[in-house]
This record gives C-alpha cells, sequence and structure tokens, in this order.
C-alpha cells in the first residue's frame, strides 16, 4: 500500500505548533484561537486552520482548540507519541553536537549509536551513544528498528554513505553534507546546507555595501 | 536610504544556481539553459529565469546562460565578490563544526573571531580562530567591520547574546538556539531549528506505523 502524506509545508509547520503548545501548556493556557497561534507562530490564521483541518476537527468554531487535546493529536500524527530510535552517521563536531543535543534535549527520539570510518573514533562514547565501525550499520538498525539516519559526513562520502543507509533498511535521512544525494524514490532525503543558508544571508549584510 | 531586498525565496535560490554554476565551470560547460537549470536544481525554468531576471537581462533568449558571466553577476549579487567577515558565538560542539567548515571550505568568508563566556575556553582556537570572552565583542566587531553573528548558544541565553550582538553593530544573525528571538525590525535573523526539522521528518518514518 502507498501511504499518503500530507503536504511538505504542512508537515514543516506541525512540530512549530507543537513548540507553541508545549509552551502554552507550561503556562496554564487551556485554549487558544488559531488567530493566537497566528501571532506566535507568524502563519496566517487561516493556514493554520487548513493545515490542521487537513488531519480532522480539531477546534471548536468560534472558541478555538484545546491545548492539551490539539498538543496530543499532533504528536500522534507526526508519530511523536512514540519514541523514535535514530543513528548519527559521521562522529565530528556536527555529528556530536547532535548526538549531545538529540539524547539531552529531544524527549521525542533515542540516539541508538553513532557510526565513522574513522577507527580511532571506534569503540568511544559521546555520552551513552557507542561510536561504532560502519561495517556494523546493518545489524544495528535490524536489531533497534532504527527509523532515521542523521548524515554529517565529508562532501566526498556522503553518496557512498547513503547506498550503506540505504541498504541497511532506512528510509529517512537527514542529510548535511552539502551534495545533492541519488535515492531510489521511496526514500525521504531531507538537506539541510548550512553553506548555502549563511551564503544567503550575506545578501542581506553586503546589500548596502 | 531604505534599501529593497528581492523576495527571500528568491534570495534563497540564488547559493543554490551559484554551486550548480561551479560545477559547471569546473567541467568546462560554457553556455546553460534554464530548463537544464531546472533539471540541476528542481525548481521550474520559469522560476529560475523569473528569479534571474529580477536582477537584470543575463541571458539571451533561445541560447541560454553563459556560466561564468551568470556566475560573477550571482557572486556580484549576494555580495559574495569580497570576503565578508563573520563571527561565531557560542563555541560548543555546533559553534566549532561551523567554525571549522567555514574556515576550510568557505571562501566567501572570513571567521575573524569565535566568542563564549565560559572562562575555561577563552583563549584556545579553533584552527587559527581564537576564541574570546563575549566582553570583546563590540571592540572587534568594530575592529574587523564584522558583518554577520552566526549564534551557537544554547536556547536559555539567547535572547540576552542577540541583544550584546545587536549592540555590537551586527545587523544579520544566523541563530541556531531553539527560540524566537525578539529583535528590532531593521535587524535580520535567520533561524535554523534542527530539532524541528528532524521532528518534521519522523512523520515520514513514521507514517506507516
Amino acid at each position: 500500500m502507498v501511504h499518503k502524506y500530507a503536504p511538505k509545508s504542512v508537515v514543516r509547520r506541525l512540530p512549530v505548533y507543537l513548540r507553541i503548545l508545549d509552551n502554552l501548556i507550561l503556562n496554564d493556557v487551556e485554549i487558544i484561537s488559531s488567530k493566537e497561534l497566528s501571532e506566535e507562530t507568524g502563519f496566517s490564521a487561516e493556514q493554520i486552520r487548513k493545515d490542521l483541518a487537513f488531519f480532522g476537527a480539531f477546534g471548536t468554531r468560534g472558541s478555538g482548540y484545546n491545548t492539551i487535546f490539539l498538543r496530543e493529536k499532533i504528536l500522534k500524527i507526526i508519530g511523536l507519541d512514540e519514541q523514535t530510535n535514530i543513528t548519527v552517521i559521521g562522529a565530528g563536531h556536527l555529528g556530536i553536537a547532535l548526538i549531545r543535543y538529540n539524547v539531552q534535549k529531544n524527549p521525542y527520539v533515542n540516539v541508538v549509536a553513532a557510526f565513522d570510518i574513522d577507527a580511532s573514533l571506534v569503540g568511544q562514547r559521546i555520552l551513552d551513544v557507542e561510536i561504532n565501525d560502519i561495517s556494523k550499520l546493518k545489524e544495528t538498525v535490524k536489531k533497534y528498528d532504527v527509523k532515521v539516519a542523521i548524515m554529517t559526513v565529508p562532501a566526498e562520502h556522503a553518496q557512498s554513505v547513503v547506498e550503506k543507509v540505504i541498504e541497511s533498511g532506512i528510509n529517512v535521512i537527514f542529510n548535511f553534507a552539502p551534495v545533492k544525494l541519488r535515492v531510489p524514490e521511496n526514500i525521504h532525503v531531507h538537506n539541510v546546507d548550512l553553506s548555502i543558508e549563511l551564503q544567503s544571508l550575506i545578501y542581506y549584510a553586503t546589500a548596502n555595501r
């Protein structure tokens, strides 16, 4: 069965709603209108109503959304109601930063292992996460049902690494290498290219030069 | 004089064109059509023509764009024709990763210094970049005409740090802290929230669960 996904733009906004709901609940706010959510997010109230309506009727016309109810719904829609096992491939500074952040501050994921090709790193631990040789990837993915790989490897290794990742059974990849990976259609790759983002920022720094 | 910026979406695509042009020039390709650029980028040919036309007439109808000419134009538009001085605030693993990457692989910027509040880090160097106490920020910004600050500080410190950054004279901020910073209108903040991006990815990993 082919799964029909929600539009990408909607999926990208869901965790933003979640973070705002977390804050509201922390501050004992029980009800929020789409207009108030709009002020918090910068998305239009209409956009927000449309986004949420995509998954069902979660609000009450004229009164708004119950924060706790909506948070639980969104957690379920994204799949954050259960912890997801993930791995980090490439244990350089960026990899270590992402391991530490996710272990310490992200309650929704469990970093089961890290991988690297550098023999001097293998066996070391970042917090409780062991760095393994990349040859152990498939075994680990099967054992822990790992769903997502974060790839922080140099650009020149990214294509060969992503092929190993796919072969291990992982379908969802968060790629930080500044290259376009060639992958089969059923594989979901999300690229974050920090150098491209920095370059586009320089436009605003120099437009008056 | 108020500078009129190009639309954000256009500015974000410019460095993507640049990277593709770099590759084409490396492979001695002299002319590229918007259709071929479309295949490389995934943006529509019409979008590409519109983006580039925003800044002037760079192509020849029916034959395409000269790669070297277009690359030079885009470098100038973004402001990458001269190196831009930047700083990294927060010398944790993410900060170190970004310093190393930009020093070693980004020819368009010059990381003049890093800053941290941790006294045990002050005086250390990442490659050639010295970590200074944050109290030295303003002095450094003035001395080197620093245009962009990359902020990799914990969420709880981000607001107080961004106020120091603005006070130092920097107007463009690349923020990795997962919080919405309150800044005056003339300050350009670009947020990359890696935990939100990872959370939205989990949707694709668990939609069939």
